[in-house]
Formats: C-alpha cells, sequence, structure tokens
C-alpha cells in the first residue's frame, strides 16, 4: 500500500544544498513535510502560477521512459512560466499511480529533478496517492515584476508574429510512436521522439523578452489554435505566412501536406510564440543570437475591422469574434485552413 | 470531446465580482485565460500553498454527489490552510473525467464555488482534460505572517494537545455509505454522511491560534497517525486520554471498540489537532467560545528521553524515532493501541 509521507520522502525530498538560497532569491522557507509550504515572491515582484494535469493514455503512452515523463511533466509547467516571462522558482507535485512501483519512481524522480535542477525550481510541496491510473498534476511558482509580465492579451495592430525555435518536430515524434509513420534515418526518428519526450522549455529567452515582446504563450496544443488565444485576447487578427514557418528537419521526407499539418496543428513543442513591434526587431534577434535560438518572423498582427469588433461586443474573453481571424499564406498567395483551433493529438 | 477552453469559460470563470478586491487584500492581478496567474503574497505576509489529489474510487466514491465532491474537494485543501494559520486567498484545479458531462460539471462547481465563496478564496487558474477517471487536484494559497504560521516541529513538552470539534464522524459516515452498518436514527445517519461530504475546515480557528498554539495540523487520516507527525517532527511524545476525545454523537449505538476505532483511527475528520501550552488555556477557551467550536484537551506532550533522542540521530525528518511515541490511556489505566500510523480508509 501506498504511504504518502514514505514516499514523499524517499523519492521527493532533495537535500537543501541542491537549491541554495541567496539574499536575491530567497528559497522556500518551509517545504515538504508540514500542512502547507511557505513561499514570498521576490521584492516587488508577484508570483507567476501556472498549473497542468498529464493523465496516462491521454497525454503520455503509459509505457513511456518514466524518467523522460518526469522530466516532461515539469518541462511543461516551466514552459508557461516561460510564456509569461517569470523565473521558475518552486513546484508542487500531486501524483497518483496504481502501486508503488520503486523503479519507475527513481526513474521518475530523477528525471523531474533533473529538469528541476537545470532551472533552480525546488519542489515544496506534494502529494502522492494510489489511483488507478497514472496522474500527474504540477503546479509551479515563478517571479516575474507583474508590470512586465507577457500576457496574451497585449499584442497590437502592427505587432510581428515570432516563433523560437522550429516547429512539428514533437508531432513527428508522436507519429513515430503511433507507427503512422517511420523515417529513413534512425537519427532523425530519435530527433523526433526527442522533441516529443524531453521538450526544453524556453525560460532564458521568456526572460529576455521582458519589456520587449507585447503577448508570448508558449505553443502547446499547435501553433494556429495557440495564437488564437492570442488573437482572441487581443482582439486582433493575424496573417501568418506558412513558408516562413520553421519546420523541423525531421519532417522534410513526409508529404507536403502531413508537414503542414505538423507545424501548424501540432502540438506539444513547447516553442514560444510571441508578438512585438518592428521597432525591436534587432534587440529580437541579438537575444536569438546570445542564446544560440532560432527566432523567425512568421506573420503580421493586424487590427479588426470596427465593425467585427463591434460584432464581438465589448466581452473581453470576446468568445464570439467572427472568424476566420488568421489569414494563412504561402509564397503563391492566400491558403485555406481551418482557425477555430485543434485539440491535442492524443497518445490513446 | 472535451475541450479545455470552452470548459473552463463555461463552469470554472466567476465575475471578478465574486471576489472584490480591497486595498488590505488585492485580488490576483491575472487569473484564468493566461499562461500563468499572477499574485502576490499581502504585504510583510507569506503565501502558504499546500496540493492535493483527489482520485475516484480512492477518496470518493464514483456516485458521490458532485455538489458534495465539488465542496470537500476545495474545504480539504482550506483545512491545509487552516491547519498552518493561513487565510484563503486563492486555487487552481486541475481536473480530468471521462467525458464533459455538464449537469455533473455544473454541481461539482457549484459546490466548489460554495465553498470558495464561503472563505473569500478565487480560483486563479484549472486545467481540465479528458481521462479515464475522475481525478482532482486542486492546490490553494493562503496569507500568513511567516513568524506565526503554526508548523508541525513547534510542539513542547509539557504543551497540552487540543482537539476542534468532534472525532469518528466521517467514519461513521463512510460505513454507513460502504453499508457496514447503519443506525437507528436517519437523523444520524444523515449528519454522519455530511461530516464525511461536507466537511468544513476551521479556518477561522486556525487564524484565531495565530501566536497562541504552538504546532497544528488537520485531522485527515486520523487522529494517531496525524498526530504522530507532530510527535516525530518536534521530537516529542505524547500521552492521550481516550476518554476525553470529543466523540461524533453518531457513534453512540455503535460497540465502544468501533467507537474507539473512529475516533482515534477514522480519517476525513478535517478537525485541527493542536499544541499549546498551559498558559494559554484560558485564550483557547475563549477562542472556542466566540467562534462556537467544541475545543477539548485530550492529553499532554512530553519530552524524549535523551537517549532516545540520541538513537534518533540528528536528522530533522526523526524518521528512525523509537516507537511508540503516543502512551493511550483511558480511566482505568494504559491502552494498547497501535501507533505506527494509519493509511486512509478507502473507498473502494
Amino acid at each position: 500500500m501506498l504511504s504518502e509521507f514514505s514516499l514523499i520522502d524517499r523519492y521527493f525530498s532533495q537535500p537543501a544544498a541542491a537549491f541554495p538560497a541567496t539574499d536575491d532569491e530567497p528559497k522556500a522557507t518551509l517545504g515538504i513535510g508540514d500542512d502547507c509550504a511557505l513561499l514570498a515572491p521576490k521584492r516587488g515582484e508577484h508570483l507567476a502560477i501556472s498549473t497542468d494535469m498529464l493523465v496516462s493514455g491521454r497525454h503520455f503512452f503509459p509505457d513511456v521512459s518514466p524518467w523522460s515523463l518526469g522530466y516532461k511533466a515539469l518541462a511543461v509547467n516551466l514552459s508557461d512560466l516561460a510564456a509569461m516571462g517569470a523565473k521558475p522558482r518552486a513546484f508542487t507535485l500531486a501524483l497518483s499511480m496504481p502501486k508503488a512501483d520503486e523503479s519507475w519512481l527513481e526513474a521518475f524522480s530523477s528525471g523531474l529533478f533533473q529538469m528541476a535542477k537545470q532551472h533552480g525550481c525546488e519542489l515544496i510541496g506534494g502529494d502522492t496517492t494510489s489511483g488507478p491510473h497514472v496522474c500527474i498534476s504540477i503546479t509551479v511558482f515563478g517571479d516575474v515584476p507583474a508590470a512586465q509580465a507577457l500576457r496574451r492579451d497585449a499584442a497590437r495592430p502592427g505587432d510581428d508574429i515570432w516563433v523560437s525555435g522550429v516547429l512539428g518536430g514533437a508531432r513527428a515524434g508522436l507519429g513515430i510512436r503511433r507507427g503512422e509513420w517511420s523515417m529513413k534515418d534512425p537519427a532523425d526518428e530519435a530527433i523526433a521522439i526527442k522533441a516529443l519526450e524531453q521538450p526544453e522549455p524556453r525560460v532564458a529567452l521568456g526572460i529576455a523578452l521582458r519589456g520587449i515582446a507585447h503577448a508570448a504563450l508558449d505553443i502547446s496544443d499547435g501553433l494556429a489554435g495557440d495564437l488564437l488565444h492570442i488573437l482572441k485576447r487581443s482582439q486582433v487578427r493575424a496573417t501568418v505566412n506558412i513558408d516562413q514557418i520553421p519546420r523541423s528537419g525531421t519532417l522534410a521526407t513526409l508529404p507536403e501536406t502531413a508537414q503542414v499539418n505538423c507545424i501548424v496543428a501540432g502540438g506539444d513543442d513547447y516553442e514560444l510564440c510571441f508578438t512585438a513591434p518592428v521597432t525591436v526587431r534587432a534587440d529580437i534577434e541579438r537575444i536569438g543570437k546570445a542564446q544560440k535560438i532560432l527566432l523567425t518572423r512568421i506573420g503580421t498582427i493586424e487590427g479588426l475591422a470596427a465593425e467585427r469588433r463591434a460584432a464581438s461586443g465589448t466581452s473581453s474573453a470576446a468568445q464570439d469574434l467572427p472568424l476566420p481571424l488568421i489569414g494563412w499564406r504561402n509564397k503563391t498567395g492566400p491558403v485555406s485552413l481551418p482557425d477555430t483551433g485543434f485539440d491535442h493529438f492524443h497518445a490513446d
């Protein structure tokens, strides 16, 4: 039988030295083992908070490497902090599993702490319980000056639309895992599977974009669906040139339609999509060079015609904005793609 | 198919007016709908943070009233804040369920927000996804002056041990739900089931005990197991008089051994167990009277003999303290009860 406390103590209690406190960045004053953890944000800053839930068979294959699962479970949450321009501080973990499988827990916690240490993010609380399936819920905390947080509602007409890295790699990896396709070069398959199973949250990029980017989010559900969140919240529309979207090299041998589907609707890449005024192009290129991250302009934010804004009423949620909000193009002209958003590609 | 955003918007977006900001208690500056919520603790205070996971068939019956489930899911988390002396501020919700059942979601969210409004606790973020079972993970945030937080490691020899309310009612309700027993009076059954399904977190009591109580926690796993956490963390032992433990009236018709089992090992009561010096007895009695909560002294904290402390080494976790740490008594003398801790009574 699982015992909450023995599990927490054995696998999830890290020596404090792994997360040393500094004057500038105090560690949690009280962590695992009490009713609550205690945390204060950096002086004058806010805590950015995000929660995700990952369910076996839905968000990951039941036989995925537990090390990768631990790594990715925290990575996707840190990606939300990155999209906000927040610096990771701490996280809580709630975990259910059918039985206390020690080798699974050892590998899972090892992957989890690998990601945690890379970003100085301390585990401050948790709950482990038995349940019929593996279910992981992580809540992350980061520090950000409130006025510099990269929000979804801050895109402005005239902004460039940027993406980091290359897209479609995680969807290619999912296709391999599902047996939808195979690649000639095993090295390509390994790259695609790593993109799926071990995404790297763009934490340093998000922090560097404070005060430079307008709106930002991370691409978890696919570029089309995620960009739509920015457009709805900012009450704007966009033109995107498909030919400019940087493609994962692993897609090269797939048919063009599959490639486009992967880069436009493939989720799980956890790259950042952000908008920024034309005046800061040089700053952004400098950041990309310094961080060795490909940063690519893929389109432009445009205003909504007044009558379309009126049609949507004054609702800030803008649920009822008339579609389409994204005008897709390639080098030959307009391309017809759905823009009502895409749900996750499901592993089941 | 579940769509994360439509579910969040429809059932879990509350009008801001439900949680008005005041100068003293700013609301979250950014809530549901962005990558992260932004939160700052009250000036000079810390955020107390706690996470729980509730799994269908494990922590609740699959056919439980969804209203009660929403109510209880938040209540058990607020109980952790209460045990810390923290004032509830906000929470995040991660929820998986097999399909988007609208009437279930409506009732669940209604129960959830009933509890949230009672304690001024705002939903600031979440994640909804499909999954094979209902799984609920809530993370709560409260404000507390760090120096006044009620920790588990603060019990001192000579302290009285107190409990709030009456114990065993939730275990009685579980027995009824499982068909283990029935009660002559249907009114008693209703009281016991309400104790199980709609616990009331002792938030006001926790706040009132700041600066008065030494150690505190909430009784979720049963008095014996939970008290043991205080004893291990504080490196002390306890004597508890079973006859002084206040019993739920619903237990009266059960055999004495079943009654003792319910009050000592029955979980889910979410009453507070706390220790406090003898000098503040009058203060505690005054608080109980003001809040109309029964507060009862059930025992005494005692020091560990030096050689026993030495045997446990200097580990703050004190995992290896020699047992038994709790000396159980009744009016006739010592009583033999296990004190190695109890796991949850499971609904499955």
